[in-house]
């Protein structure tokens, strides 16, 4: 999947900076679906923030789909290292 | 879904243990599916498990399904509290 305008990709930034720009794209943007893309730690950071958007602030979105993903890639010390990726899909309901 | 003999709880238990109980399933117990299952800070290590047992160790497999939910409850101070859980869904590639 490319990346679009409607993609927002999860890091260090607080908690709700992420929640409002989910509900910001599709209140202010109008937009039909957000992508809330995130990898390694901040995975589980990315559900939350999903679950937050879709079930305390805007009550007709679902995640209509979830992908993970990871590579490979060596480190400083040429180790082998895996990070996973996740990729939540959510929609506004009809 | 209801639990089964195919599901994997992710929780405090080296990383390995879960990985090996995945590919065990499939190998020695001819699974065609294990669901694996986490909730909060757990989440990013059970995309970690399904990525290392699908990639590293039996290539044929593939998350089939990836659902995301979450649940409020109140914790002791009576503070609403949010929990997100994922379950992952790895099926054998025919």
């Amino acid at each position: 999947m490319t990346d679009n305008d409607n993609s927002i990709f999860v890091g260090n930034k607080p908690f709700m900076n992420y929640v409002t720009a989910v509900v910001m794209q599709f209140t202010t943007k109008n937009a039909k679906t957000v992508i809330v893309k995130a990898r390694g730690k901040f995975i589980a950071k990315a559900v939350d923030i999903s679950e937050v958007a879709s079930k305390r602030f805007l009550d007709n979105l679902a995640a209509s789909k979830v992908k993970i993903d990871s590579e490979e890639f060596k480190n400083d010390e040429g180790k082998d290292i895996r990070v996973s990726s996740i990729e939540i899909t959510l929609t506004k309901k009809k």
